[in-house]
């Protein structure tokens, strides 16, 4: 005895990742009842992020422009280049002020059981990107988890095979942590005592 | 470095209930780069329920129609009318199939910490509602929560004041357990043992 429409946005709200049945039943609820305003804040910035936003064209993650800002920045050091797994983890790497140069954000990390493999993650545009000859470190800040390590392993060889130098953050953060949960002085102190990978 | 856009989105996922500030990165991060239609279907199940749905006239539950069909039925029996906290309880006590009278939803329960008092449930509706001559008896299903307890106590007093015989379901329910998360089973039960409110 749901409406259509309530049903549908029940369901649609299941897009969220870890929202079940039950708790896009209460968020529903919430945003009809309680939150109509933020409702449709929601729906108009979801239109807005969907136009907008697309994929950097050298560091792969989301701008508005064709080339973000910080890719474009005379300021950053394009000496070096980090490799991250998501935008969150690269804004937890400037919060440390310790990192200068530019970024490459994989968006995801090789999880063979979830079929990502390198093809899927499109890692031959971090191979091109990383082929300017103005890079002479690749920094890898992939997770501690056993998949970033993973994806580290291989980004290792891939980039050495290729004559890069390739380092890889400090094995500060506790094994099994992810960079998204840790604090900025574990962050900093694993940047400054990277090893080469 | 976050653009604009990406900023707005992350701050909207906030108004969902309980969802903190890295819930809200990572829900915008999975739409933007795994789930693009998602986030397009969500943003238009959003703005289809701002549209079309409101609150029932009779029930004040969410309807596209100006009375629900719930309440239009000619199956269902107007002698009995059952207020409960929310939609989903509803649901859940429509489950039970041991129930065929009407409903009234309150949107809510008395919670004074909360600064919801009778005024802010609005509980004229209700009052108004069960002036209904058709209405025999009122069955109390809120919570068994303290404020769900408290809003039952409130609402028996003030509807027995008006004449009316009022009931509340059976304490079948674990102490502090909540109808959405009780198995239909139970719920039957605490109905069929409803006794003098
Ligand atoms: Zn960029
Ligand atoms: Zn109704």
């Amino acid at each position: 005895m749901n409406t259509g429409v309530l049903d549908e946005l029940v369901s649609a709200l299941r897009c969220l990742p870890s929202v079940g049945p039950k708790s896009a039943q209460r968020m529903a609820f919430h945003l009809l009842q309680r939150d109509r305003a933020g409702a449709d804040r929601l729906a108009r910035a979801l239109g807005d992020a969907l136009t907008r936003l697309h994929n950097c064209a050298r560091c792969n993650t989301f701008t508005e422009l064709e080339v973000c800002e910080r890719c474009s920045s005379p300021r950053r050091d394009a000496s070096q280049l980090c490799v991250v797994e998501t935008p969150a983890d690269m804004l937890m790497m400037e919060q440390t002020h310790s990192y200068s140069g530019l970024y490459f954000c994989l968006m995801g990390r090789i999880a063979p059981l979830e079929g990502v493999g390198p093809k899927e993650l499109r890692l031959d545009r971090l191979l091109e990107r990383a082929a300017d000859p103005a890079v002479r470190e690749v920094i890898l800040a992939t997770n501690f988890t056993n998949e970033g390590e993973a994806t580290a392993h291989y980004l290792g060889e891939m980039l050495r095979a290729r004559g890069l130098a390739v380092t890889r953050i400090a094995r500060g953060l506790p094994v099994g942590g992810e960079l998204e949960h840790t604090d900025i002085g574990t962050i900093a102190q694993a940047l400054s005592e990277r090893r080469p990978a």
